[in-house]
């Protein structure tokens, strides 16, 4: 009766399986990262209302014997002050600057990973999710057009993405991951990023010489290999 | 005869004796930061070798007791050595993320401002830099061009370059400093790129209302307003 609450994080499934939302990556990997056990609970975009509980929209959601909260940032300072082995932060100055690196991915590069696998993510969500998905993202984000006429001619946008990525290109120049020789929370919210792509990519996204197919390789082997999901698409 | 040795910084000066290069304004902040005190040796470009000596062709240089020494990481590396208090960095990875936003500002933002004032750099170089200025800058960094042809139009790239600079723009909604709430080197480095575009700038980069301004004013405020030269044209 007195047995700890199981710990669970609410995540996305696609038609395979697979998890794509990168922001439950990043929880992953700080689970991961601070050896916290847990179960996933996989599901489609449009159970999570009915599954989580109504007042959730998004995944991840993290439960545990705090009750079930939303929005990465919130999940990584209650996994800190909760779980407080293997902290994610060795100063509030490294955590702003994880910040930084977070409004980089989440401004410059998620977009332009949209742009091209947009249309890829749809036809690998579950069938039944599909529409919600279509209706969700055809908008704004997709400037009014469809996902067919906005990911058009991605082909010839790729070194315009690749180009993109050269401040991590450059970094990796002088060190194995953002964090320096060990990894922190901004490599996962960079690969957080990259395993979206490859959840359901089918155009390569990086050329084979590219030293971030090494940073993306030793990311995916952190932790006991928590993102060798052979279900993952290459990426180069 | 056995006073400790006089810590100097070789620097740049433009006609009006304003320092512009980014690279030394990092090291200045770095230099107030750990309260170091030093004097600064202003020259125009033309003069470096010959004041500095003849393998340094860039500043910063960094003269101590150790001797002299350039390239600001490495004067970073050895300031936090020979110069313990106030250290720039609290961890490795603060060091390794700021790296990060060092590949951001040189090869994301600096190579835009650059794009808006090459030629204001150029004539408000001293006259006998201006030759020299000009050679060592048209070519692949003005695809070819003249000074003058590269910079023409600049006014309708204001928003792309302004867009650019989101990621800082998005950070700055959490955070007073990129490092969180007390300023560390990645601002410096931000600092510095801004600085080197106040140094010439005959065009406004930001507009009135952008949240950068904050930041901007934020930081020529820091260790007794040492970025707080009035001969600092308007950004905005």
């Amino acid at each position: 009766m007195s047995a700890t609450p199981t710990t669970r994080l609410y995540e996305l499934a696609l038609a395979n399986g697979i998890q794509p939302s990168p922001f439950v990556w990043r929880i992953r990997f700080a689970l991961a990262h601070k050896q916290v056990p847990y179960e996933g609970v996989p599901m489609g975009f449009t159970d999570i209302p009915r599954v989580v509980g109504p007042t959730f929209r998004l995944v991840p959601v993290l439960e545990d014997h705090k009750g079930r909260r939303g929005e990465s940032w919130e999940i990584v300072e209650h996994l800190d002050q909760e779980y407080p082995q293997h902290p994610l932060f060795s100063s509030p100055a490294e955590k702003a600057l994880a910040r930084f690196v977070d409004a980089w991915i989440t401004w410059e590069i998620m977009p332009r990973f949209f742009s091209l696998y947009a249309l890829d993510l749809h036809n690998a969500a579950r069938p039944g999710d599909q529409a919600y998905y279509r209706s969700s993202r055809e908008g704004p984000r997709t400037h009014g057009k469809t996902l067919e006429d906005f990911t058009a001619g991605r082909e010839q946008r790729l070194p315009e993405v690749r180009a993109a990525l050269l401040p991590l290109r450059q970094h990796l120049v002088h060190h194995a991951f953002l964090h320096g020789n060990v990894p922190g929370y901004a490599d996962y919210i960079a690969l957080g990023a990259f395993l979206w792509a490859a959840s359901a990519a089918t155009l390569p996204l990086l050329t084979p010489d590219d030293p971030i197919k090494d940073w993306l390789e030793r990311g995916r082997d952190l932790h006991g290999g928590v993102a060798r999901d052979p279900r993952l698409k290459p990426l180069w």
